[in-house]
Formats: C-alpha cells, sequence, structure tokens
C-alpha cells in the first residue's frame, strides 16, 4: 500500500460526470496553500500545455472494475480489459490529462480541456513537452476512435 | 490521505536510475496474479502505445521537492518549479510516460521505451488514443528541449 496526497483540487463549471463535450470547459487548479509557494509553479508559464494526474475521486470501491467490460457499458463496442480502455471505474481511480495552460497565478493555474470535474483532488502536475508524445505510428481500434468523436467537442 | 496499490511491477535492464538514453530500452510489466486475470488486458494488443502511470519508488520523503530547483541541477538551466519540470524527486512521486507495447501475455506485457527500471510499482496503464495528444500548438522552454535531446536515445 503507498500513501498519497493530492496537491491540489480543481475547481470547473461540470459539476457531475459526464461523458462527452469537455471541449470548450475551462477550470482552475488550487495548490494546497499549507504545502506550496509560488515557486512551485515557477517558470511554468513558459509551457503552453500541461499534463494532469488526478483522482476520479467519486468512484466507490465497490465500482472499481478490474475485468473487462464495454467501454460505456456500449454493446455494439467489444468489451474490453480495464487496462485497455480509459473509463473511470479502474484500479486505483487514476486520470490522466493533456490541456492548455491560459495563465498561471502564485497558487492556482487556469487550463482549458480538463476533463475532470469540479472538486477533482489533483495528484500531479507535470509541464507537457513534445518529446514526450508517442513516438512511431500510432494505431488504435475503431471503436475507440468513434468513442473518442465527440469528447473533445464544444457545447451547442 | 489516499491509499493505492500497485497493480503491477516493472521488469527492466535498466537496474539504477539514469538521466538519458532509454530509447533502445525493452522491458516488461507484469500484473499483481492475486488480482488481475488475462481479462483485464483484453483488447489491449489492438493499441500500438499505452500510458504508464508509475512510482519513483527509490525518492525518499526526504529527497522530495516542493519548491523550485535547476533540473537535473543544472546551474546554466533556469531554477523551476516542482511542477514545471518532470523530474523524479516530485510530491507525491508520480511518472507517466507514453511508450510502444510491443506484446501482451495473460498477465504482462512487453514494451519499448519505458523510463523506468526495474522494480518499478506500476499504478495504471491506459491505452493511447492519438485524440489525447496535446491540443493545439505546442510551447516549451528552450532548457527543457535541451534536457529532452538525449533522453530517447539509443545507447552506442
Amino acid at each position: 500500500m503507498l500513501e498519497l496526497n493530492p496537491i491540489g483540487v480543481v475547481s470547473s463549471p461540470v459539476k457531475q460526470p459526464v461523458d462527452d463535450v469537455w471541449g470548450g470547459v475551462t477550470s482552475r487548479i488550487d495548490l494546497d496553500a499549507s504545502r506550496f509557494t509560488a515557486d512551485s509553479l515557477r517558470g511554468l508559464a513558459d509551457f503552453s500545455h500541461i499534463e494532469v494526474v488526478f483522482l476520479f475521486h467519486l468512484v466507490s470501491e465497490s465500482g472499481i472494475t478490474t475485468g473487462s467490460r464495454h467501454p460505456r457499458n456500449r454493446p455494439d463496442w467489444p468489451k474490453v480489459g480495464i487496462f485497455a480502455q480509459r473509463g473511470k471505474n479502474r484500479p486505483n481511480r487514476i486520470g490522466v490529462t493533456i490541456c492548455r495552460l491560459l495563465s498561471v497565478g502564485n497558487l492556482s493555474l487556469e487550463v482549458a480541456g480538463l476533463d475532470a470535474i469540479d472538486g477533482t483532488p489533483v495528484l500531479d502536475i507535470k509541464p507537457y513537452m513534445r518529446e514526450f508524445a508517442a513516438r512511431g505510428e500510432i494505431r488504435q481500434p475503431d471503436w475507440a476512435t468513434e468513442l473518442m468523436g465527440g469528447y473533445w467537442k464544444t457545447p451547442g
């Protein structure tokens, strides 16, 4: 067992879990003021993107899948293992998303396109470097491309 | 506080922390056989890349930086906050890397380009979907590009 301590929390206009339409969402991350200072974020504004590691905190222990399931319970998509999908009901409940950094304050950041709801505990913030992109040709199954079709759409 | 349980462990030819030359490294992830089955990885082989969330387990509590430091202690690079660099001495000690998936077994995977040393606890495995790449133009400071120059090099 391993004990982690959230470094901050997300403030988002999205208050409940949703599957899609994360494209237009602007949110804020506030760092834990008891442990961090403006120095913790020094130089971050030189990056256009960050990677946010966060917790799907509303998923209960009993809601976690260890085997396989249909992504989004869609029977027309194949039943795949929990490590072959990015759904939230996963062991350790960790989410990872690259989003655009809009501004950096003393103990907070504004980001665009973070798919984490209001109140989400943040475990880490990393600067995104283009050398950490997928290297080589990318291949993914059709169901994944279909699933992602509306994910980053903007409302309306 | 939040309790996590590693889902598996890395076997790598790299036995000690190193800064560079991760390009040619092939390693294996073995899932915890007491909690997972082949079903947990079902369908994963349809993806060319995975994202691995892991723990920098050799970093001690006292080695963690919360403020700023020179990346790799290089005084010619600017002093930046721990959240503006990807160094291992970070709060919660979490690493995230996209690597190439070579093969999937019953309870194990082979990957190329995973920058985690032998014995590293794995917290999550996610399939990489191209829609999760950085969206929009990427900007990063010169020190980061310079730092990454040798990171994915192959030996010799």
